[in-house]
């Protein structure tokens, strides 16, 4: 139970922090802290998690990173579907705050016919700078991938571990670095659904893909890491 | 002894460098390091200072932060009257440095009908953005629950307590990534009683909110992270 | 074998990672992740990889960095051609998958008569803002010397060494800032080759520089560190 | 004389990174790393050197930072002198280095009549943002004091001494952060003369100010923190 409440609580953070500072102070002129303030406020999510509760839950926080796990032979099976109704939770509550507070500004509304409203993702017309669904999908499968081979390479028992939680998040700062302009960046399924649920029409239509891609990227991440590059025990 | 020194040292350090970036180099034209260079600035005073003066005091530079660790079994009841009071007279020394520098430019005065009057902090029409007062309590007691469940958890004695510093001051830069437009972000009344001396008019008339929000939220996460999330000790 | 795929992999991210960030994020107005976000990219490509694959290859991603310790005693030269393959075809196979998803965007097309186009490097007129080819040749150098210095320095036996990864990455990070309107930045044969195979024209004329002022700057570190600096082993 | 070579190689590439990210990429419109990109490039060059020739010299880089190391009592006098001329001698070099490379653009010219010529430090009109003399004494003090009581309690044998590189590194990147428009910042006498010699006129005439504030503010950080904070010895 305080796993799944630190998976909670970890996830909540992940949508509040990194979604937040892309609704509250992205693009303020002048000062706003624009996609590379994102970035960064999304890793530091999982970078500060990661040292608080990542003794507690392992520190996932986000469905795909459980299921590349349980690929890489690092989580069982049976905790599968708890941990993802956790971290599930977690988003969709920090959505709702979300969107408590963004309410208390009067300029606030939600376009949802706008690409990245309300911080969702999106595809074709409803990717930033319109990249196309084949080239959104090689997108997040590619880098829920390079997320998971991070995770795996970092956490192994042979890796210099007590870095991994500054590499993993300072991984998915690159991550977003990279693709914000091409689908808003989820490589979570979780903090894709609490930005869909609200903003509602094409972006909860779309939803189905950043489900597909990252957690198809996470399993194939944890055969390569399994297969092709751990190490083998010589106990 | 000792440990007030390094508290008042440290408290002066994140009023003068964090607030000292935001009055002095956010808002330059093209060049200037806008909301991001003021969130990265808050949290390396917070990170440098945990490293340099955090084996003398613990490091806490917030009455919140001690709040927070006395509610979480962490700090005796007995100091926090000594230590609140070091942490606040730092800050206010370090104010008043700011306004000697800042009066060194002589294009400098300060508009108290504004928002953000020399970093202070505001709600409603002296939030830089116009958020409410409801919606910024809430912003404020989240974010500061958030980051004691940070403290609490990256000093554990399960969890890998060498980064706590870093875990700590980089969650202090991603809570200002998030909520500067908000509340131009406090989650430490001693920073915001510095600011709200020297603009006074509403800024100071505002202050109650900046000492209550912060210090329920600590002590929220004090009793959320004993009682749900914290390992039972096994000796 | 796991060796040449942990270089594989560690080269394609670098590429994909830091060259795709430049070519999706960097120049979006007002938003975009403009150069210090191409630095910062580029660093945590290095930083995220060394922790995830750097007990398994010694994370090297650079042909640069292979000669580099060879020249400073690290590693043997029977290994170079191996390696130095597998991080050349790593970068291919990067470069294609960005052209790939680049081609997404209807918008996008690649115009190799202007400096950086497919985020290729070069001098003269292909320099960012024009610096000549000597100066180019002088910066390249200069600062794969230093590269290597802290690659050579940071895993140094006498040194601290759990901190290389973040050492050295963030040491990318700076190269950058230093000099992408020198020269888009390479220090990395493999990075170039990668954009010069496919913005084609003069960009894959200008290549021949470099490969050859980063090797020579990190053969030339190899030996100031071995000769100069490093301390005598008393065993 | 490895000592004297590593803080040789150190103090280069403090004025070559810092000075010249500055120099070379600030106030490029649009996509230039800013003030921000500045103080990260700043804070890089000493946590990169920290962790590369720390362990050879000690990693001091600046001549105040020898001096408050004296103060504090961790550096012997007889070596003040040997590594105050190997620190300038290194600055002095990268100054040069600097010119040769700024050169090869043909739009490149130093204009001496205006604040921050050459990356110079400066106070008054020659302040970036007009900063009177005793402001920007007062500011350089503090700042250097502050500085090296991050050092000397980063480096205490109590404290968590491994995170030393990082702390000092960022906190160097939170010091310029605060303080670039009020002095361009140096806190160190040796990346203000390597400048000041180059851009010569009104910078060199001001440059007494930056050998006397950094040193006097690191000598009273050196009584400070001696003599107030650092914990007794019980052995």
């Amino acid at each position: 139970m305080k796993k799944l409440l630190a998976e909670f609580f970890g996830t909540f953070w992940l949508v509040f922090g990194g979604c937040g500072s892309a609704i509250f102070a992205a693009g303020i002129p002048n000062v706003g802290i624009g996609f590379a303030g994102v970035a960064l406020a999304f890793g530091l999510t999982v970078l500060t998690m990661a040292y608080a509760v990542g003794h507690i839950s392992g520190g996932h926080f986000n469905p795909a990173v459980s299921f590349g796990l349980w690929a890489g032979g690092r989580f069982p099976a049976k905790d599968l579907v708890t941990y993802i109704l956790a971290q599930t939770i977690g988003a969709i509550v920090a959505g709702s705050a979300l969107y408590f507070i963004a309410s208390g500004n009067s300029d606030f509304f939600i376009d949802n016919t706008q690409a990245g409203a309300f911080a969702s993702n999106g595809y074709g017309a409803f990717s930033p700078n319109g990249y196309s669904l084949e080239t959104a999908f090689a997108t997040e499968f590619l880098l829920t991938l390079f997320f998971l081979l991070i995770i795996l390479g970092a956490t192994d028992k042979f890796a210099n571990g007590k870095f991994a939680g500054v590499a993993i998040g300072l991984g998915l700062t690159l991550i977003h670095l990279i693709s914000i302009p091409i689908t808003n960046t989820s490589v979570n399924p979780a903090r894709s659904t609490s930005q869909a649920l609200i903003a509602m029409g094409e972006p909860l239509t779309q939803l189905w893909m950043f489900w597909t891609a990252p957690i198809l990227g996470a399993i194939a991440a944890g055969f390569i890491y399994k297969t092709l590059l751990q190490k083998k025990e010589t106990a």
